[in-house]
């Protein structure tokens, strides 16, 4: 996985297919490497011209003077696989091929090709870029090895943010946004196909460039989760967040992205589990993704957790306000002294509660952000501060507010500011401060800055996810009989009802009285009828040893009538929870072993209320999804009734998450439906396990 | 309500607190009408001057040598008061006071100013705007009597845009925006209080102009909801948009705006639904106010319902397609036809689905977009295309591709394009095409021109809603008994539960057996006692005489330990419903009677899974609100269950609204819960009414 830094900083380069036309596609390598200072060797292939853009060529890659570092393909088709047959030949580091026409196009020959190119690589430990790539591009080092045409359009400089992308249009659009808005680019590249290196696996290099403050990610699909665990882990040791756009969250998105790169469709919600667990943050589009990018090149040192408005209008107080709520970013309740120093430094007619209405008092008296903004930063209760200047111009002392503003937020409390006029927010920007056009951008991108920072540290103390093992497609082994299920699942950590399993309806009597006689409930174990209750196969409430008999012969006949084989029957105490939960397993074909916990019952198909975490995971984590879920107010009891027990509940989950994540275990999957939450425990009452 | 037409274009207005500096509240209006173009007569009042920016003065308003037709106030406190009086006292038919200090201080000095100044010109049948008013501007006539900062730093243009605001801020900073889009705007209002004249009442005049294709409205809260129904009557008829942002959305924003403008808080959900029923688009920021609007500036006639997405990337593609399912803007399945064709313009590899990726063939074809715009145009189920050029510049005919996609626009199909690159976009916006930065907001804004028509449309076909009648406030006149109740109910047109009200356990033997012999319920009866349940005063499933009188007995001891109450004992039989519904109604003081309808139970304020309506409503109205609870998949019938009768649910709901709306109901709310759906009929078991 590590050992990529040579993609960035390659010693030599050799271009093949290498143009004259520095417009053409192996062209502007050469032209963008010249003029964006590669200090490195540029060895230019071409078979039919001496010279291309000034420079000599050699007519075949083998003929280099050196071993090229990296071998840069622009030839089409069989002519790239030969590229890179010869540079693997040559003891070449890496091949980045842009040519298009491989896998990406789901043709016979195109996936040949792919796989004699990647067999040529292996067989000599050389790793590859793309096919369909559009190259990667380095301006720290000029390494430019890519032909987007966005570097022509807004001229690279180097810098903090790093993009990586599968797609090369996804590389090229957040480049081109962070350039206009003055933001240095340190990487920009576009993947492809990511037949061999992948986008996450370049991702998880970039990452540790010290130099580097923010890495945007753009994925259509995850073949690799192995990288992103190791690229969230190295974002939190290094401090550099990663926020990732993975395309194809819909259904037709889904399919769109299938014919674009082929991406497998992966379970959202495992993804958005995944992503949260490793500390990544997910955006849902490129306006998000790059949105903010100021915030995240700021050295701030958040304290608080609320935050503080100040502005000149009443309506932007008002607006900031909602924003706030909708981004769950608290407003902090200011202390008394907070409010008694902001009552001293403002006109009587101000608000001097938060959101601080300064009034348009700013208009004669321009020292009033520079003395607010300290008051509402030495309250412990402020954790940042959003600025809205939605009218200001001739006649206020820009400049001044600026210099304020800035002096304020070097100490070190987030602030953003919310300012609609070019020229009333360009002295703002000079002095370094994030400037959106309007409140609800600006609460909307604090807001993903600061739980940004939280999730990592989260992160940081979670277990790494089990991620898939070769083969996993969960429950290729079958289900286990009811019986056996609940004693599996038992097996796992989660408490099962008690139970007898007995062979005939004429045993049942026995059980009931083994059972103590106690109002039963008869079942059918099976391994093969889901649906138990419409076909007749479930029995409540038997208050007699008679009836419990009765019960057993009538679940025997509708057995018979369904062709459902029995295996026993199933004779247990009737249970009643104060509320009907569930927990099950899967395996995920790409992140393995997960978690589903919500509410049970026989609706949770139509009507789900579910969570998704992966194993293993920590009772924490399964007590923060459990008060997501929308029954979660019931759990505390409600009108007059008793708490259920969560914990035994996370337990139970816990437990089994553990067990599933163990290499060695059997089980590929179960659903235990409902578990039945108590006042005191949890307890299982049906349930269909999954072998492997 | 109408009639205020003047206020846009007055034959002359006054201006007291007339100011030598343009830079002053009482100069800029002068300045303003100068420069931009007013035609009537300008009179400057100044005691203390002989002329201001080089026109005469007068010393007292009195002294005008015209009745002016609109006084504008810049002169504080009691000289406004009496500014207005005189101007009343004289004939003008409007004030506009953009002096504070007033109502929006709360303080007992500046409600009485404010009280007084309105007895004036309530007296002589003037309208007054304000006060607190950032002046009214209208760009037409060049009346711009008002002092906002923005028509100096954004020059105004006539244009077919209004807009009309509570706060000046809200309105100065839509204005600047548009004028930066290089749209015209014909209105910047900035109304203030509140006092006379309500932005509500402006805007449904406004909404009349011939000129106008878009009105913006910011809100702080709703106190002329018959301005508002006017509103959106006019903006059907004329065909003019209205989008609305009401701020104050969020608790501590609620709060915000009551320290603002002393907005009243609504209950949001009331206010969501008045907004869709007469038709108002409602946003939550500034940036959803303007986002839309070049559409909305449009001569488009969408005819399908579906989106078309056309790029040159395969990720601009993805992301369209995850954007339109956000939206809620459904992609457009393809005939074969229309496949056929694209198949046939496209290379091979190109994906012509839709998405149609037309690849990095558009660097060498550059009619691709020309060619296949008008197929997918000629497909019935493309309501809509999107454009998306993610990457483009040199070696492109962007041109070319602007002109195409203009053409194709023009032949009346919406066409968004999503293309970052300023100089790329700049043929497109040149072309007059809306032109957004990435794909999201392109669809999004979309999605709401589209959805904004069909709301429209829709609202057109929907009774007039009742509205408050003074004194609303709900439930003064007490709640009616549980026997009361359920008779009123039934009156109002709700199927409730057969039963017997007797006044003794004693009655109760002979009540069972009127009732059949079937179990029964047993409730004491009583016009205090909520939550009877946790009271003891509900006995369930009494099976026999002896069981139900023994109930009764229960009840009434119960009732006497709690010190209830007790009006008599209810005895009905039991019925079992496939669901809990609800079916509720409540005065909302601003609103009228409002409904509710809803999943039923004990735990309806715990997970609450409701829907409002105001009253008096629709069958189809009703039909889709059930459509949009979590329970509605349940309704159909999951798991083997039938489905529940939905119909009778709409019709009780309809028939209860149509009597609440009427004036003459004492009815001043209810709560119908559970309303037990049945597969054949819904019948209320639990009633609660209020009474005016």
């Amino acid at each position: 996985m590590s050992g990529l830094g040579f993609l960035h900083r390659p010693t030599s380069v050799a271009v093949v297919g290498a143009s004259d036309d520095p417009e053409k596609i192996g062209g502007r390598p050469l032209r963008y490497m010249r003029e964006f200072g590669y200090g490195g060797t540029v060895v230019a292939v071409n078979p039919k011209r001496e010279t291309v853009q000034g420079m000599p060529t050699v007519p075949r890659l083998a003929d280099s003077p050196v071993v090229p570092d990296v071998v840069l393909v622009a030839v089409p088709g069989q002519a790239a696989v030969d590229a890179v047959r010869v540079a693997a030949e040559m003891g070449s580091r890496g091949a980045i091929v842009m040519s298009s026409g491989f896998g990406e196009t789901g043709t016979p020959e195109g996936l040949r090709m792919q796989d004699e190119l990647l067999g040529h690589a292996r067989a000599a430990g050389m790793r590859v870029v793309g096919p369909n790539s559009q190259g990667l591009a380095s301006f720290e080092s000029g390494a430019v090895m890519g032909f987007s045409t966005l570097f022509t359009e807004e001229p690279p400089a180097d810098g903090p943010v790093g993009i990586i992308s599968q797609s090369g249009a996804l590389a090229s659009v957040p480049y081109g946004i962070l350039r206009r808005r003055g933001i240095g680019v340190r990487y920009a590249h576009g993947t492809g196909n990511d037949l061999d290196v992948t986008a996450a696996e370049l991702a998880a290099e970039a990452v540790t460039d010290p130099g580097l403050k923010l890495l945007l990610l753009y994925l259509e699909g995850v073949t690799d989760p192995e990288s992103l665990v190791e690229l969230g882990e190295r974002s939190r040791e290094r401090g550099v967040p990663v926020v990732a756009l993975v395309g194809g969250r819909s259904r037709s998105g889904s399919r769109a992205a299938a014919s674009h790169t082929g991406a497998l469709a992966t379970e959202r919600r495992v993804l958005d589990a995944f992503l949260e667990r490793v500390g990544i943050w997910q955006v849902h589009g490129v306006r998000e993704l790059v949105a903010a990018s100021e915030l995240y090149l700021q050295d701030w040192k958040p304290q608080g957790e609320g935050l503080a408005v100040v502005s000149n209008s009443g309506a932007v107080c008002v607006l900031a306000a909602d924003a706030a709520e909708d981004a769950d970013l608290p407003l902090a309740s200011l202390s008394e002294h907070t409010v008694a120093r902001l009552d001293a430094e403002l006109p009587t007619f101000a608000a001097t509660g938060n959101p601080v209405d300064v009034t348009a008092a700013l208009l004669t008296d321009s020292g009033l952000f520079g003395r607010v903004l300290p008051v509402l930063g030495d309250d412990d209760a402020v954790g940042a501060c959003l600025l809205g200047i939605p009218v200001a111009g001739r006649g206020y002392d820009v400049e001044r507010f600026a210099r304020d503003a800035a002096a304020f937020a070097a100490g070190g409390t987030p602030l953003v500011c919310a300012i609609p006029q070019p020229n009333v927010a360009a002295p703002f920007r000079a002095a370094g401060l994030p400037v959106f056009d309007d409140e609800d951008s600006a609460v909307t991108a604090l807001a993903q800055y600061l739980a940004h920072r939280r999730r990592m540290a989260r992160a940081a103390g979670l277990p790494r996810p089990a991620l898939a093992r070769p083969g996993d497609r969960g429950g290729d082994g079958g289900s286990l009989n009811e019986a056996e299920s609940l004693a599996a699942l038992a097996g796992l950590g989660v408490p099962v009802v008690e139970r007898e399993l007995v062979g005939s309806p004429s045993e049942v009597e026995a059980a009931f009285g083994r059972l103590g006689g106690r109002p039963v409930v008869v079942k059918g174990s099976s391994a093969t009828a889901t649906h138990k209750s419409e076909l007749g196969l479930v029995r409540l409430g038997c208050a007699t040893a008679a009836d419990a008999v009765a019960a057993a012969e009538a679940v025997a006949a509708s057995a018979d009538a369904h062709g459902v084989g029995l295996d026993g029957f199933l004779v247990a105490p009737m249970v009643r929870g104060l509320h009907e939960g569930l927990v099950g397993a899967s395996l995920d074909p790409v992140f393995g072993p997960v978690m589903l916990l919500g509410a049970g019952g026989t609706y949770v198909e139509a009507v789900p209320d579910t969570q998704v975490l992966l194993a293993p995971c920590t009772h924490d984590e399964v007590r923060e999804a459990i008060a997501r879920l929308r029954m979660a107010p019931l759990l505390a009891g409600v009108r007059g009734e008793p708490a259920a027990d969560v914990d035994a509940w996370a337990d139970a989950v816990v437990r089994a998450s553990e067990a599933l994540a163990d290499p060695s275990s059997p089980i590929a999957g179960f659903d235990a439906n409902p578990l039945l939450l108590l006042e005191d425990g949890v307890v299982a009452v049906d349930a269909v396990v999954l072998t492997r």
